[in-house]
């Protein structure tokens, strides 16, 4: 039974603002999410996408399977320092065993901070 | 000037027990670091592959060059519903421009979960 | 010098149909491609992905740098087995050191195939 | 039912060396392999990493299961510009419904060219 957005979503400050099937969207903070320079640390973004993915897979999953995250990628373009980075996640595969969506990480100038793909597959839901 | 291991991972719980510049080795909670299902979230993973082998480029690069995340990838082999897992870092290559880490997650009982590299630019450190 | 495609692209029948900075585009035959079950090889679309995604950095670089190739991942979808196939390359970060492209590639009814993602580090051309 | 290697290893003149379900090994000459400007292309290592990532799953799956590729990665470490490369792929994790594998290529000089990391879904193998 799924509790709200998760522990680490929650203590990351990650809040899911659009979703659907389609296309999901969350924000994020950079203070709190920063590496030794104080810079937005490049795995926050990542968890931001899998979190983005995952939930647009689990729609898309929903309610015959669930969705488990296979693999994910991301390429760090630019460094964030201050506001709030917003994640975008839109399908580019929607199938029946597998489910792909590309996410795109911005800061609050809209200037790209990260693009990632992540892939989960989906499985039977097991009953209880 | 960097602060520890920084925000993230301090809240994170990450604590970075063994590091040169051939093998950087942290662990970290699964609780607190979940996603809705109470399973460790997949970017916790990933934040953890990226602090390693961030270390080990930093390390790599000193002192004439700093280390940029570029690209980072994770595979998820299986789930880590509790207990502390542990990533190591090993170089895959080290050069003048680049590097690139394995960073190879397992669990209590030395089960493999998340098998990641990531690589880092290595450019000028700005003086001052 | 450039020699044209070159060696491989020449004998897998990778031919450029459109290229800019902004976008690139090829098509690659699946016949003479394939790997032993007549599917076309997953290996030839990422062919295909960084052929597009270095012609793509290299006008972005140009001419005071050239583009290297530093790393490519590629999510397969779907099967293609016989026809053409088409890749579409679109920037997804044009820097003054790195450049991101994604890959798009189709088969004869447009149906996704796979997804890449190729970055190249930018370098000083070398005189001569 | 395969044919050998299949048409795109064999016009690249990839061999393969060694094979189980634990090690696969290939070989690949750089010549009639390369990019314009006579560099071994990086999407010919990438065929050859999805090449023995392929055959190592196919072998794992064997006899009840067929693998098929999901997701691909390489990082492009330095050029070959000659000679031959050598591919060895060790299995990372080996599961029920996926299997995923680490690909080294190393030139003529043992000097490591690319890491590669290659899944495959394992999926029911269709009768006759």
């Amino acid at each position: 039974m799924p509790d709200g957005v998760g522990s680490l979503n929650e203590k990351m400050g990650v809040e899911i603002v659009e979703f659907s099937a389609e296309r999901v969207v969350a924000t994020m903070p950079v203070e709190g999410n920063t590496q030794p320079y104080g810079l937005l640390h490049g795995g926050a973004s990542v968890v931001l996408a899998e979190t983005l993915g995952s939930i647009g897979s689990a729609m898309h999953a929903h309610p015959d399977k669930i969705a488990v995250g296979v693999d994910i990628n991301a390429t760090h373009h630019r460094s964030a320092t201050s506001g709030t980075v917003t994640g975008v996640a839109t399908p580019v595969h929607l199938g029946r065993s597998m489910a792909s969506w590309e996410v795109v990480i911005t800061d609050d100038r809209g200037k790209r901070v990260c693009t990632a793909r992540i892939t989960c597959a989906l499985i039977a839901n097991p009953p209880g």
